[in-house]
């Protein structure tokens, strides 16, 4: 299996995160898109979008975090991170829904916006992200993890751009079940770090 | 079965078009966010974002356009409209997710921009759109459908902010296999239009 990826990228270590818990062995190829190693013909041809995560996978090839984390989920994760039952499903997707708005659009734009010079506008992000950081939080009051009372792939979509919300200027200090979630995803078997989040 | 719906809303329509064609009969409640009943309590104890599309049927309540497709196409449409497989499940999500990213914050957010006074930019929402259309421009030219051959739930998601783009003022006159894919989705059994889009 190899993950096209980039160090730096959420989205990378949302897979990062899943491919490590399920105990699976993978090949890294970093992506430098300053030098515009994704527009290449030969990555497009992986990935129309020339976007990292990218996986391959013998011949099967999955590009998309939220795409790979159900692909990774389903073929070697039996029941446990995504459950096929409609109603359980349905909650997980809740969360993915979640992570690809409010926290990509919110909490990674802004981020980019902060430290890359992005041009997405901090006051729409950051209030974006707000929103959606108030949601989890008051599910976390009453749960201990987003879905189904035990961690899913809902946790792993949502964690990596909340814990990394600091670097788009975003406090969690009126967040405090998520710090107390996050500690429970750190304390998980598998749990890796990556730059900007403790290990 | 009941739906909380917006009659302008693309998200909305995703649900509206898989109900009508799974043949689900349905209540519909409109949601009035002028007067922000999305924001009432009870409306917020279904739904913690305060948002439509949000579904009930019996006890389980099911909010977010993309969960809902999940769980309708899980319960109600056998493995037709999303299989449960790794490979076919990754495949799917690969588009919804686009749904969720380039269209939704591309498409869904120009349009509100011109339409709505909304205030994501038009020049940032619009390039984003057209990346994606060009993405499943050149997808459309090999296949008739985004994933598996067959329509799925990823046709419908991408459906209605592609099919409303003029509302945001994004011509998809270089998209021909993007209008021609539209066209077979119009032709499907069940098919329902939405104001700014042809019956």
């Amino acid at each position: 299996m190899k993950l096209y990826d980039r160090g730096p990228s959420g989205n990378c270590h949302k897979v990062r995160l899943l491919l490590s818990m399920l105990g699976l062995e993978y090949e890294k190829e970093s992506v430098d898109l300053g030098k515009e190693e994704n527009r290449r013909p030969e990555f497009l041809r992986l990935n129309p979008r020339g976007q990292v995560p990218t996986l391959t996978d013998g011949d099967v090839t999955v590009w998309d975090s939220q795409a790979i984390l159900v692909y990774l989920a389903r073929r070697y994760g039996g029941e446990e991170w995504l459950p096929t039952e409609a109603v359980a499903m349905a909650e997980v997707m809740q969360w993915l829904a979640m992570s690809e708005n409010e926290f990509l659009f919110g909490l990674a734009r802004a981020r980019q916006n902060k430290k890359m010079n992005g041009p997405w506008p901090w006051d729409l992000t950051s209030a974006l992200a707000r929103s959606g950081l108030a949601v989890i939080n008051d599910q976390l009051e009453e749960h201990d993890w987003l879905a189904l009372g035990r961690p899913t792939i809902a946790d792993l979509a949502c964690y990596p751009y909340v814990a990394l919300a600091h670097e788009g200027e975003i406090s969690l200090d009126d967040y405090p079940a998520v710090r107390a979630w996050m500690a429970r995803i750190r304390a998980l078997p598998g749990y890796v770090g990556m730059p900007g989040i403790g290990d």
